[in-house]
């Protein structure tokens, strides 16, 4: 090897890739618009309480030799049932008013997905798609027919009222507000708020696991959905390594986020940050902005965004946890 | 460079590669279970000529210096209006009976793309997918909120008995009667039949589009949603590489198989062929099977598959067109 190669691979050595705690369980509570100055200092203190309780829960599964796929799975329930977050209760609510739900999961080392696309009646979305995954011969169920399957599992069905928050509602009326105010157009450019949830997880086994769960945007219509439920774009996971995105969907699904991120680590040996920092830049070139969260087999995590914000934490295999919403 | 080196390039490049006509347009009418000897010779014969004028509508697009995206919609709609094919009139019965038919459609330079998912009343699916690429802010929509969305354009929509043939009914319920005799595991390994459509194409400009459109499978429950409108799994173009898949569409989203085709080529700098070929051993190896019809901004198409057969079909340049089912 020339001396120059060898500079060249020092110079490319993520920093402290050897000497940082292995990370076991990554979260998010999506990325968007806002703006620290507009957030009381209750709600953030809320979300932070929410995305330490997740983290927790996620870390008791890996600590006790449980997998990556049950991390995931607790971690992103935990944030289905705050109704802080853009997913399970507290979604944001569509044209209608009504709450309609998308989630996905992916376990790495075996590939098998699950996913589950405009449900309106069922609790925790993560968990009927991990049944998907797990209880069905398919990947993706959508619409009244996901809502069936549940059923036929003994899944009880809530009224489409328990996800609904007082905080959505006012939302959605001041979208329609200024969509009344500036036409057809407000759809397109409509800021999105921070909510959307995800986990990416590494057991002791080596395995990784990804998970997320969303209503979307305020104010949908059509039976819109966005990135999170299709496998590659919103979510994402093979033995090398895991993502969980949060954005503006559309452009999510355009540039099949996810799995193009593990792509560029399986085939130009990119590290996890190098990858996801080149992939969200593409996004930005788009005109969609966003952020993800990916974890690799050796315990390497990075969560990049392009928004003003992104509520996120990391636990590692000790227990050591660091939650951040904005730069800090 | 080295002797080595400029001698493992000349072994890899493409035989041919800038020797053979310039493939326009490729299309497929499914991979999948249909043994030659048990196809009628006049089914066949309706199979070819519709193939044939597939091609020759999208041909006519290419030749008078229209785009990629005019050409595969052309060709695709041919397929869709065709009762021999699994996508439009004609299309697979769900458990209900009913043809639930999803599409998606890519432009590669641009990467804009529409899908649509559950529906019943749309006559030509792809033509809702392209309304949704350019009309909406969005590119995903499903069931009765992508026919909103269609009724809001002014688009009639049809009678769901509109796509319902005698040959699909008889396929229902000998598919009804093999899970009485055999439970639940003849969902899992029911035999799909030849029939997906789906087209890629490349214009004057260099552009390339895909779009694929299909009735899923035979007696599938719960909204199943396959690979198809699953942007990245079963349809994918960039500026480098277009992709339609058809196939047992789970193990096609569990691996990404269009975006992972297309990652191959821009990422390592395989031929289509050869990224075709590792991606469709990597669903082999899962248990999936199934084909794809891939072609790059230089006019190289692969057409390969790991099933019984697959209906497909190229046309060039100069209107030579090629057409195969079996490997003849």
């Amino acid at each position: 090897m020339s001396i120059q190669s060898l500079v060249l691979m020092l110079a490319l050595a993520p920093v402290g890739a050897t000497a940082s705690p292995r990370i076991v369980l990554a979260i998010h509570g999506g990325a968007g618009t806002l703006p620290r100055a507009e957030t009381s200092a209750a709600r953030e203190a809320g979300m932070r309480s929410d995305l330490e309780r997740a983290l927790e829960a996620g870390h008791a599964v890996i600590r006790k030799g449980g997998s990556a796929l049950d991390a995931v799975t607790a971690a992103v329930v935990v944030l289905e049932d705050s109704p802080r977050f853009n997913a399970g209760r507290g979604a944001v609510l569509n044209a209608e008013g009504v709450a309609e739900l998308d989630a996905a999961i992916m376990e790495g080392n075996t590939r098998r997905a699950g996913a589950v696309a405009g449900l309106t009646r069922v609790r925790n979305p993560i968990l009927l798609a991990r049944r998907v995954m797990e209880d069905s011969p398919h990947v993706m169920l959508i619409g009244a027919g996901a809502e069936s399957f549940a059923e036929s599992l003994g899944i009880a069905l809530v009224d489409p009222s328990y996800f609904v928050t007082p905080f959505r509602r006012a939302e959605l009326e001041a979208a329609k507000a200024r969509e009344r105010a500036s036409g057809d157009a407000a759809i397109r450019r409509s800021p999105f708020h921070i909510g959307t949830v995800g986990a990416v997880a590494l057991d002791r086994a080596g395995h990784l696991a990804a998970a997320t769960s969303t209503g979307g945007r305020t104010n949908k219509r059509w039976g819109r959905v966005g990135d999170v439920p299709v496998i590659g774009a919103g979510t994402w996971a093979d033995a090398n390594c895991a993502v969980s995105a949060t954005g503006w969907g559309e452009y999510f699904i355009r540039v099949g986020v996810a799995h193009a991120i593990c792509a560029r680590v399986a085939l130009k040996g990119e590290t996890v940050a190098q990858a996801a920092e080149v992939v969200l830049a593409d996004v930005a070139s788009l005109g969609g902005d966003g952020g993800v969260i990916v974890l690799d087999a050796l315990g390497r995590a990075t969560l990049p965004y392009n928004t003003a914000g992104m509520a996120r934490g990391t636990i590692d295999a000790d227990g050591r946890i660091e939650i951040r919403i904005w730069e800090d």
